[in-house]
């Protein structure tokens, strides 16, 4: 395994970019990249790290989840490549995108890959890291503010509650091939703890089915964030019975959140059929 | 339950603070209470609006993780009370922070409540909105980087990766008393998956012990992080049967983190005993 430089300055608080200050000549200048977690999507919160790295962007290869008010933190004349990837509009396979990484890196340029969320949750970072280290291109990480954590504090909810959730579960909604990723639903459905799952609007049937027929109880308190942070931001209060209903008509960045710990979520509106149980469900 | 306000400004990337521009009388100005993540320790590795917020602190709730180097930023002026908890030397239990926050913010304060990572990961967040909403207090939650994903970034190995973690889930390896807590360790034994110990370094062998023997592989890949982000950082290669062995003698903040995923991770130094596993295991 490839050995990461230590992050410039660490002591004085300060990111010191190497390389590149007066001009880039293949050859004086050896390119590298910066895998970067944007966050949920609010400039704000960015990291200080992440928004200097940005502002020193030579290239950036960023997703369609990076909006264009963080996009626009980086200097004008930084080059912009759009790699979004939507369901079934695969605008570069994550191969190409490793490639161009590699790419760029090799003819000299400071790259940042700019991702929403933290790089290395459902970022495939890891992928684009072990890529570079295959090539040889240096490659540092800026970890992000990941969407779950954003959602709980939009909402007031913690991940973890004394008494209602000791431990939290991130998964994805999306498998290979689109599908929903074969999980462990009994595990999952385990009381006490909380279950966060990434990319869940269109997973939200089959989830609630599942979860339930494992036993969790469809009365678990359940909670729909979505565009966390960002004007467009949705609460929605739900059970583990009635996400799907919830999950109907809704679009967008979205965060699926089940477990007896999002009875303390503060919404922005409550899904009718919910109500009842969720009356119930709360201590 | 009741209703936070909506974070302020959203739209424009500030945060404009209420209230107290125009000094602090009781009546006129209206206090309120900020959880605000600090993340793992590098000032660098705060949100821009976690910065904002502390530059705009009129008093500072810390716990022993903060740094120094972090309260330097909050204005002189702001008054800073240290709630540190600290394994078997408690400053202050829970609900005398609790009823802390609730009167200041009552007396008019602006208070800050900072804490190590993200509020609502093992940070008992969740007991401290509780108590204010209870009182009719304000509180507002400002999203951190959580100690795990700093670790992942540091050591360049991710949380989740197409092949070897299709998800993962965050423990805490101090319960109620100071001892490892009940968890599913069976689910937590399942092949794929990372599982991340917080607080976990006087809980190794107990977790080492308990997924062995819940099935899981003693070759699994595992890492621990101490310090990470910060000048004294170290990164430790081990497996999960070598995991106590090479957490012994470690001291400070740290993660534990258990998965085949951990096979990327780029280290400081690999626990002797782990060598021969680890060359097995990775791919």
């Amino acid at each position: 395994m490839s050995r990461l430089s230590a992050p410039e300055n660490r002591k004085s608080g300060l990111v010191a970019l190497k390389g590149g200050e007066g001009g880039r000549s293949v050859g004086a200048v050896k390119g590298e990249v910066w895998l970067v977690g944007a966050g949920p999507g609010d400039p704000d919160l960015l990291t200080v790290k992440a928004l200097r790295v940005l502002q020193s962007a030579e290239v950036i290869v960023h997703d369609g989840l990076v909006s264009n008010e963080i996009l626009s933190l980086a200097p004008a004349s930084a080059q912009r490549i759009d790699v979004a990837k939507r369901k079934s509009r695969h605008t570069l396979a994550q191969d190409e995108i490793n490639r161009l990484l590699v790419a760029l890196a090799l003819d000299g340029r400071r790259v940042v890959r700019l991702k929403g969320g933290d790089p290395f949750v459902f970022g495939r970072g890891g992928e684009e890291i072990e890529a570079c280290r295959a090539a040889g291109v240096t490659c540092h990480v800026v970890p992000g503010v990941t969407a779950v954590l954003a959602a709980c504090a939009a909402a007031g909810a913690p991940l973890t509650h004394r008494g209602l959730a000791q431990s939290a579960t991130l998964v994805t909604g999306h498998g290979k091939a689109g599908e929903t990723p074969e999980l462990d639903w009994v595990a999952l459905a385990r009381p006490n703890h909380t279950v966060a799952i990434y990319m869940g609007l269109s997973a939200a049937a089959e989830v609630s089915q599942r979860l339930i027929e494992a036993g969790r109880a469809g009365a678990t308190p359940a909670l729909i964030v979505v565009s966390a942070s960002l004007a467009g931001e949705q609460r929605i209060a739900a059970t583990l019975g009635t996400l799907a209903q919830a999950a109907e008509g809704l679009s967008g960045p979205a965060v699926l959140i089940v477990g007896e710990a999002m009875a303390l979520a503060d919404v922005s509106s409550i899904n009718v059929a919910a109500q009842t149980l969720l009356a119930e469900a709360v201590r």
